[in-house]
């Protein structure tokens, strides 16, 4: 552990986190997700859920406030009565998390099929402990200037 | 992820514990221990707290309920006035953890300096997310019959 | 060994179970299955035979009760004499494992040579040591919530 | 699969039992014994019991006759009273194969901590799915001419 | 060296006779063919000659008796004159060794060049030390019941 | 690079920050010195001077408050003319950097063959670019509670 | 450090240098380049800017005085108002150091995206510590006679 | 070194020379080479020249008299001035030395850029220390009976 | 295959007896040798008798002149009867393949225990396909001037 | 090759000799010395004499003028004739080329059976094609200020 990276981010991730450049995107996955089948850069983060992990991720990694998404979210498939006509409730979080250090974000969403594929071309997938439905989230690296 | 196993262990995790053997034993290191330093087997739970990761791992891990003691802790350093006379607060909810898989456990402790020593002869280190103190806790695997 | 997972399962073939993803499929070969050449994650249980295998399997691993299908075998070739007419008799120990655990099931089959092909994007193959005509079986993971 | 090698046996396993020289010494170890903690070279056979496992070994593996012993066994701990008077059933199945092969044979056996010292210089441990009490047994390798 | 296993065949090469499955095949090559330019999986045997490696190879290796050919030999060029019009001699060698296993074989022939292009696609290759011309065999592997 | 993070400081550098533990030690090396030959753990920070470094670290990397010392140097070498009678000058700005983030900090020195020897036992070397005389600095990790 | 070798160059780096052959080119890349997505071959320079790292380059590395251009620049995006009319600031530096070594220079320039596509070409990619707008800078080998 | 071995063959080259097979080829390339952007097997002759490199190669390996062509060299740029009205000096010792081993060999040629795509395909390249202009030799082996 | 270098060596035996020194020692050891138990560089050489490898290498290996033996025997167990009273006939054909380049060889012996001991530090090991009694056979590598 | 650096002098021994740090002695051994078996850290150069090479690397390596030597030698072993009264001839030039950077330096020498051991602990050993008697040179590497 160090000061002022946030406790929850492994020496791994941190890393890769670093190794990212302006436009490279990481996907914050499931626990229930492909990651393996999708990328070849897999991190594990068992047990932790993504809105904590997207706290402390927000802490460090600058998002891309020069392109017209920030975010991507995978759509909600046409019928899924699982979800509450508001939309999935993690989302939500997410929104809250992204505003507090970007209020004019914008998330993409992608169909289902299409988002898979996408994460092919990700820079990394997080594996996280997250169960909630719909709740992958791709986050769009910005610049440190 | 699988049915029967804690969602926060991770593939890593749970295959080290199946390779362990009768009488090797793991120690649950806090977020602060020299683990690199004390063994070259180290898996990282960054976020995980002990007495979680504690319960998960006994859902799976049998005690060696034929050795004279199931667990190790780091005696308190004599003067160490951060803790309460009734003990640190954490090693409470480990005794309640390992009570509810055997009641008839023993927890030993092993002077500070001597206690790094021993965690190299650890068939493995956990390097948990605790902050606690003296919140490191060794295991000793039993059989499977 | 441990607790909750059942003994023929090695740690490497739990931690690949672990390791796949909601749709992901992996393959319970049989032992002249040319595997390495179908799929580069092979794990193999000699000596062990697929319908005690899969008992074990389905003791941890969801089967995808979202998609159309759960498993798949390998078509039965036109005109061999050596299955009988009810069928290849090891499916029906198949279909009893898998109803076990969702009696709505349905399996799938696929052309011989497809299946050959079909395997290659299978997340792993397990050799099996399996000698049961048409004995492969493809399994569909589901989800853990 | 090969013609002559018995199914049951790994490549693997085959492989590094071709390897062995005169004198080099294998142990069939049980599923609880502590393998990686003893050894660096470690073959697994999850779900195989040592007494068919050793059936097949002694297909191929030459026990070596010029020795005073051809096997090694774990002493029967003083007032263990889990073992019956005239012995770990299991061990007469390991008699029976191994007269099968060489009727002179000879069995040593060692007391248990220094059974664990000794397996450290034996070539390989072959950790089975052995939980017979005292299943553990050490093979020496003899010639070929 | 193990009893019932040829003792020209290394460990290596059995281990890898061993993993191939059903309808792989297998090159059996002249000292002077590109190997690695051909396979990435390439076994020597420098020293050896083809007949007497394939006898041992056969001892183990069961040939593929469901499909109308059992292996495969390299066209002679037209017009060579290096070959006597019955062809070459050491072909008597390998119908000999096959038909000792397999009376009703059939051996395939392909053109010089599609013969290299099509070793591409072979499990492995050996390389041997063989230099009689038109050396090289393909053998496809059956099963084993 | 992320926000919060030094700009100066790789990936790998912070990494293996990370993963250091509360007593592990770290030196920051000058130029000249023998690093590789003296612990197998070598990070480079060629053109970066240890001021410069130590500032970025010191950001991070807490130092040990509990040890009677943070940091260690490496003795002058008795005689030594080159070394004005206050000291080498960029002691100084380690000693202001240091007490800029613990004022009641403590440098020990070390004589300068057994300094070598004592880095074999350091965590690990940052080879960095300082070429002043005696700008070889170890610092002590504390905690992060 | 070695003498005639400037000593902000790592070893790795220096390697790198000597390994490339006439016509390779090498990226000098900004600190928020996606270095690791456009190239396998990464090497970090954390902390050190471009045109000192260019002027210490240039000591070693011949220019391709033989082609239509000796360096690649990243065009200026059409509209981008945080660049001055005169142009990147930074790369007045380039010239100046460029035309030190050879007079008459010529510098290309590439759409944005067609520059990264450029760089997956290049022998590998540098990642700088260089925060200026439009800072990349790829350099061609020439010959050394 | 050996005896019948050049002393300036190293084992590497020595072994990759053997196990080329019939019909491969090997570039011998010039120091300003790209050798690495063009092949993934480079073997380093640092401060060997071709002419002595080729005398010693060639006492080891057959030139492939089955051939149309033993050698292809790079073809003269159309007006390239700095080449005498002979060709190539070294061109001439490079014919003496295969002349010295098959009279009446000959060598191909090609235009330049071809010659480096070409190059990917050879079964390595070697990178040596010949600075001669249009140095690069590409050698056929043939067959040793 | 190259001329000048026997068939029956692999390149990676030639390449090990190439990177040999002045007095290094290599032993070609017999098909029963413990060889992996004893070193750690083991080149098997399946299905090659000693005397014919003995004779290969001896036309690239220069035996040790200066030293006052060529190389070292097991020494024949006390009271083995198996043993003809003129010694092992294999010895013969070493001793007639040594005198034929070094007439004044000499052969030390090594009590069987101790010799198991000393190949330790053996360059290398070959693990031939030699099955007669004392069989083993040090060489002691000598000088190319 | 780049400008500045010796074009004998290849990319990994470069690296190298930039990696050796203040105190850190390089071996420049002849073609016979054992080389493998007295250090991990093997650099080979055949081909290349060991003035030459000398020559090239004092190019580039300080010497250590703050030690009582700058090079170690290898004693003449009492009575060997091959040596003229006047010492090995090939010292003259290693005296000349060290005299050339720094006049007044010091060569030590060591019997030869404790400079085979001293090698042990040299940074890395470069087999040269150095074939004169005595040719064996340790070089002890100073500071860049």
């Amino acid at each position: 552990m160090l000061k002022n990276i946030p406790k929850r981010l492994s020496p791994e991730l941190v890393k890769l986190l670093m190794e990212m450049g302006h436009g490279d995107e990481i996907l914050l996955a499931d626990a229930n997700y492909p990651a393996l089948t999708n990328n070849s850069r897999v991190v594990r983060t068992d047990g932790i859920m993504v809105p904590e992990l997207l706290h402390d991720i927000l802490e460090l990694l600058p998002l891309d406030t020069y392109s017209d998404y920030q975010g991507i979210l995978m759509q909600i498939v046409p019928g899924d009565t699982a979800v509450p006509s508001s939309g999935p409730p993690v989302w939500e979080k997410y929104r809250k998390e992204i505003a507090g250090v970007f209020p004019k974000y914008n998330l993409k969403s992608i169909e289902r099929q299409a988002f898979y594929e996408y994460s092919h071309k990700c820079f990394a997938i997080v594996q996280t402990g997250e169960t909630a439905l719909y709740g992958n989230l791709i986050l769009k690296k910005g610049v440190v200037l």
